[in-house]
């Protein structure tokens, strides 16, 4: 079967021919219908040959789609023909954060498909168990793809700061990308709070603004002052950042008020820092990685419901290599979504 | 001046001419420009002679807009001229809830305009203190003052139970009236949740789905059965009872499911009850009264945004005792609101 | 092996001699090193035999502690040696509420050992899966076996209204047997509330001490009013009903003041009600089934710091018998446990 | 009357006559019965000239406990000879934060007794309104005076994170002074956590043990091992930074585990910096500043319980600078305090 793959270190994304894998026990094999690429794709790519933790190759995708087509001996409660996406946060189902239902922090180190185990650029794939399947009746398979990583991982992000987000509130969302734009769209579906967008560029400023945000401003440190005008002085309620450099950690901080939330999500290598006396009295910054299966079970509802739709350019998987480009590139607004 | 007084046990409320107030040290004279009509009224003006605990006669209105038009001695932090509506929960300041910022659950017990002291149904009103002034700026008066007790009763209530309302949930709002058409409006901005509204009356149904209802069934025991149709047998998430009778506390509670919340907010003289095995697990009851002053000040914002729009009739004050009489038959859609 | 079962309707407990069971794929067998009475299997036998759901004959018990002595084919995470007690909720993992690690609320309906399928009263019992399997390490299976029901279950009630119970609070406990006793531990440990127990005899109120509760009083209607006398008119933060019965719930409600939580835990069949303006105003009622995974690894953390201490009187299980007995009776002093 | 005040910049605190105040409309005069020192006294002493924001000369002393000795016109709620303490975040009563009950976040900016207007230390002050009176009955003042900051700072900070603080949770401390040893005694009381101190010097960890650390270590960048190793790897769960310099902060966060908290107390001009790679995953860090009056109000029933005891050195007023002296040279273990 055709798959993508990344072969060797300082290659890009291959196309490839490669067998058709099997399910072993408890495992249920996917004929794949949908598979998002992510920027994380591009940061694994990006990690030095010492200390690689991943198998090479290592077939790439973490936002699958697919059918059941084969369950493994002892694999139960789902049937072949489901429809279903793919949770991609396995972790060991044991330990204590496990155990609360928060795999994405599993504290022996959760694998994902595409991350440590072949993932979902291909057409077909192996699932470890049955409890990461999350089943999606007639949503359309492209549509949901990414919901499991661009969905979740900004939904994630907003509920740890949901509470806050109450009448006459501000959020700012630095980056309004792949996740940015579905985070603008979530603020307003769970929310009533005012979204500012900050991005470089008139094409995401108005990107921006066609998911939702009720503004748009470049992002640059001079973001924060007409921040705290909009404000009349109060500066946001919640920063998200889904950039992570360190110009955003500042910038985020700068933008916050008195007991603000920043979130910082974006895993630029950088990150944000407070004190008492530097910075608005009882702030937090907090960090979030990807989601809880319980939230993509709640997105998978949301998106029934229209509540949320994620822009997707689809490419066949033959021009898979391609995708990768034009990710590379930022030539996607919105997810590139590979169909094989 | 005119006045709308509650004057004698047994009898309809009556417009009269009373005195023009004048502010003490730290209070603030009020020129009226709205005072919506509440059910409450009813409920004071039911109660028996015996332990009534009200001064007769009093003037009525709790959902008081105006102008400042003079300052006690002492008063300070607003200025003549002020267009400000009034939070009604008016606490000692002393006690924990009120140092909690809870006035509405005042341990020494809260006195209220128009509950108490002499409200807002007349062309002057006086104002115990400066911090139960809130500014409203350019907002009509008249789609202002029901802020005060119909979106803050329902706000108060829906913020309790907030944290649940995420995607894919369910929220039934038992009666559709003054204060839950609000209910139903907020429910939309605050949450994704999907609303099914139950009530009487095929004008109620259609003024709940005005109102963003996206349901709206006949208030019946069967209506349980339907709702736990539509939500694949779990139940609805949240219940909010807008009556509080023992018919609707049962029947909130037969459309909950496992973990669901049930809000009582009418003073229907009855309530809902729940053991173990006799509703479904870890189900919760609350009851919720009135609403704290830092959310009024959060659903202001709201309405600046036009977020929020209470449905009004409004009066001239001559008119006051139509406007009772019309509340009174249920001939009121949304909330009726005098304008001296 | 020997075992002992529920074998007839209207019978009583028997020690009888059963196959020692295999465990299937998944599966593990462990030798039973010591399993808990509990009242709910008084419950179980007391069903009527029309709809009765479970099969029989059935062993009992669904507090064990065991070593693992057989691996399924394809159970892995443990080693036959290992020292573990048994999470007694084994939902379907799938759905919503066991993807959010609430497994004892599992959509689908759990199954419990000794509730549904075979039990710890016995040499030997079958685990479904290795996720319900909690290392003890060197602590006592005797008294690390109740921490899965007798200290889970009046845990997560308490969890559920922790926030509350900051300086100056007080609690009010209602039953201190098996499980309120517990409970009396666990306020002590996590909270600085003060513990007022509830309960009938000397000897009940003198258990109550030894385990905490700062007082004990008889648990009847005057309770009430001595309660709000010892809070400054204020009433309990927090009630916590261990019998569950109607006469429970109205003395919980009537014990609360504004904005407390009345928790039922006991399954005695009755339950509490409240109203706007039959009880204090904001105050909640809720029910509490078992507990969470996670908060059973908590449990065993704190039972190796030695700050939980289940009071157990041992019986071999040929004596399961007198075992039940004795349990029926109230003769037991905190819990009882049968070591096989 | 004698009174100890910052006079010029660049000098010590020196003891000087001074009228004795006249309280005005609404103010309250006490007869002061214990005052407190504090580090942020040196804080404000060390601000540069240029910006300074204070009067000078200023009397010093923001932790006052008195006797009510006079009311202004006006002042009511209180009776002339009442013992109270004084909550010392004055702010606006008006604005967001003050209707939340969050005057330590007073959107215009509090003021504070001996923090912008004249403090405790001297033998009579004003207090600006009833509302910042706290009764403490038969409390010991000396003992009393120190809840309103030593003990309500880091009562807040502990408060924010409390719902963690479950059985089995680790929480550090950094700083075992006037605040830190309170924190430790508070954690103690609050929760079942294992609380580990870090200081210099075996007499401060010494203090910490008494005051209740399981265990104390040097405060060095090498403790962050000792701790992961204690914690089987997973680091604390909860991390109070009560120096707030750089070195602490990045001390703090590498004692943190996945999804801990740090919170910064203290206001030694550093932080703590977070991102998503350079940081245990979603782990948040956040910063505390005094605390709220309802805190306050719980703090003075726990040392009515014996649940808290901060330990004190008393000093007559006319040996007011050598107390400072004692402080700046850090030869005070637990707080000094002043007796009029």
């Amino acid at each position: 079967m055709k798959a993508i793959q990344y072969t060797a270190f300082g290659t890009r994304p291959k196309v490839v021919d490669v067998e058709r894998p099997s399910p072993g026990p408890g495992e249920v094999l996917l004929r794949v219908t949908a598979s998002g690429l992510c920027h994380s794709d591009e940061f694994v790519m990006a990690m030095p040959e010492e200390g690689y933790p991943y198998p090479m190759p290592m077939t790439l995708g973490h936002e699958p789609a697919g059918i059941v087509a084969e369950l493994g001996s002892g694999a139960s409660g789902v049937a072949v023909g489901d429809a279903v996406i793919v949770y991609g946060c396995w972790g060991c189902g044991v330990c204590a954060m496990c155990a609360d239902g928060t795999e994405n922090l599993c504290l022996t180190g959760m694998l994902s498909p595409g991350l440590g185990v072949d993932g979902a650029m291909a057409e077909f794939m192996v699932v470890d168990s049955v409890r990461h399947l999350v089943p999606i009746g007639d949503l359309d398979p492209v549509r949901a793809a990414s919901l499991t990583d661009a969905a979740l991982t900004p939904y994630q992000a907003i509920k740890s700061v949901l509470p806050r987000l109450v009448g006459g509130t501000t959020t700012v969302v630095i980056g309004a990308g792949g996740l940015g734009h579905v985070a603008i769209q979530l603020l307003r579906q769970l929310t009533p709070t005012r979204v500012v967008a900050l991005d470089l560029g008139q094409e995401k400023l108005d990107f921006a603004k066609e998911n939702g945000a009720h503004e748009a401003l470049t992002s640059e440190p001079a973001a924060a002052a007409t921040i705290k005008e909009m404000t009349r002085g109060r500066g946001a309620d919640v920063v998200l950042d889904f950039v992570g450099a360190d110009a955003t950690g500042e910038l985020a901080v700068s933008c916050g008020g008195v007991a603000s939330a920043v979130v910082v999500v974006g895993a630029g290598l950088g990150g944000a820092k407070i004190g008492l006396t530097s910075a608005p009295y009882n702030m937090s910054v907090s960090t979030s990685l990807w989601g809880r299966r319980k939230e993509l079970l709640e997105l998978v509802e949301m998106a029934k419901r229209d509540q949320i739709s994620i822009r997707t350019t689809t490419y066949p998987i033959t021009d898979g290599e391609k995708a990768y480009e034009d990710m590379h590139a930022g030539r996607i607004v919105g997810r590139a979504v590979v169909v094989p």
